[in-house]
C-alpha cells in the first residue's frame, strides 16, 4: 500500500473555476486525481530529457504491406533485439495499409535509436516513437 | 501500382551535406525516401488539425492493476465503444503496472474524446494519446 | 484584488518527493506556485486548441538579411497587419544571420495564417510560431 | 555566395498532389523552398536535442505587473546574465498583464536552466522556451 499525503494548494478562484470545468469535460471525478496526473506528466517529461532513464515506447508505424520484405524485416530487427522488443501489434487498415504497434522497452537513448531505425526502413509510410517513463509513481 | 513521379529540389551545399549526415544516422538508404517522410509528417500534421479527419490512435496508458475495477473498466469501455477500438495490447512492466496500448479508429475529434477519457480514469499513472491520420498515400 | 481558493490534494508520498525535488531544480519557492503553473499550461493548452481563442504570439524567424528584399518584405507585412502586429525586435546573430521577433495579437486561428505566410517567405530560414492564450486568470 | 546543389526526389503522384497543395494554403511560391524548410527544421530538432549545441531562445512570458517587485527582478536577472541575454521586448497586454520575450544566446541546456528559472518566478502566470538552433545553414 503507497502512503498517501494531503497537500494544500492556494489558486485564484477564476483559475480554479476554469480548471474544474476543463476536468469534468475530460472525465475527471475530483480535483485530487487531474492535479496526480499533471504532476506525473511532467516529472514524465523531465524523465524522458535523460538518455539513460528507463522507458518503454510504442513505436506506431503505418506501411504498405506489399512494400517488397518490409514485414519480414521488421519482424526479423524484433528478433535480434528480443531484450527491448516486448511485444506488437498489428492492424489491417485497408487494401494496402497496416498499422503496427511495438512496444520496446530500455533507455531511452536506446530506444530512441532503435525507433529511428524502424522509422526509416523502407516501405514504412508513417509513424512515431511514443515514450514514457517507467518508474516508481 | 502508384505513380512515381520526379522532382527537382535545390538546397545549399552545406545544408545538404548536414541532411546526409542525418539521415545517414537514422538508418536512410537514400534522400528520397527520407524527404518522402518529411512530407508525409507534415501532411499528417495538418490532417491532424482537422477534428473530422480519418485516424487511428495508439492510446497508451500506463496503471496499477490493483487500482480497483480499472482492468475491468477499461474492457467494458472498449466494448461500449466497439466500432472505434480495433485492439489492444496488455504488457506487464512489474508487480504493479501495467502498459495497455489501445488502438482506435474513428475522427479526430472522436478519438481525442474518448483518449481523454480512458486518461482520466481513476487508477491511470500516465498516458497518451498518439494520432496518426490514414490517408490514402 | 483576486480572491484565492484553497484546495486539498491528495498524492503518493513518493510522487510528491519526486515533484518537490523537480521544482526545486526549477527554481520553485512552494509547491502552490508549480501547481498553478501546471493548471495554467493545461488551460493554455485547451484554449489554443480552439481557432477562435484570443491569442498572442511571438513569431521567431532566422534569416539572411542578404536575401533579396526580405526585410522590406517582411516590415510590409507587418504594417499591412497593423492591427495584428504590436511590435517586433531583431536581433543580429552573425555577418549573415538575424532573429526576428515579431508579437502578433488576434485569434488563435488568424495569428497562425499570419505566420504561416512568414515562415513560408523566401529568405527565412527556420521559424517557429509560439501562441499563448491571453485570458483572464 | 553559398553553393546550391540540385537533387531528384522522387514522390508517388498522390502524396506530391497533395503536398503541392498544402505549401500554395501556406504561401510558398514552390517546392524547392518548401522542401528545404523541412530539411531544416528537422536538422534544428536534432541539434536542440544535444544540450552543448548553439542555440538562441525566444522566452516569452505573460506575467502581472503588479506582482511584488517581478519587473525589477527579471530586469536584475537580465543584467547578471549578460552575456546570454542579448534584448528583450516588453508589451502591454491589458491593464494587468504584461507580455515579455526575452532573447537569450548560448548552450541549450545552459538556456534551458536559464529559462526555466525564469519561468518559475513568483508572479509568471505563463511562459514558455522557445529555442531554435544557430548554425551555418
Amino acid at each position: 500500500m503507497e502512503k498517501i499525503e494531503r497537500i494544500g494548494v492556494s489558486l485564484e478562484k477564476e483559475l480554479l473555476s476554469a480548471f474544474d470545468k476543463l476536468i469534468a469535460k475530460q472525465g475527471y471525478q475530483n480535483r485530487s486525481e487531474a492535479i496526480r496526473d499533471l504532476v506525473r506528466q511532467q516529472l514524465n517529461a523531465e524523465r524522458l530529457s535523460d538518455s539513460a532513464a528507463k522507458a518503454v515506447a510504442a513505436v506506431c508505424v503505418v506501411y504498405n504491406h506489399h512494400a517488397t520484405k518490409l514485414t519480414e524485416k521488421l519482424i526479423d530487427l524484433q528478433h535480434s533485439h528480443i531484450l527491448e522488443v516486448i511485444s506488437s501489434l498489428h492492424v489491417h487498415l485497408d487494401e494496402d495499409d497496416c498499422l503496427e504497434v511495438i512496444v520496446l522497452r530500455g533507455r531511452v537513448g536506446q530506444i530512441n535509436r532503435m525507433g529511428e531505425s524502424i522509422l526509416s526502413m523502407k516501405g514504412v509510410k508513417l509513424g512515431r516513437v511514443n515514450l514514457l517513463a517507467t518508474v516508481p509513481s
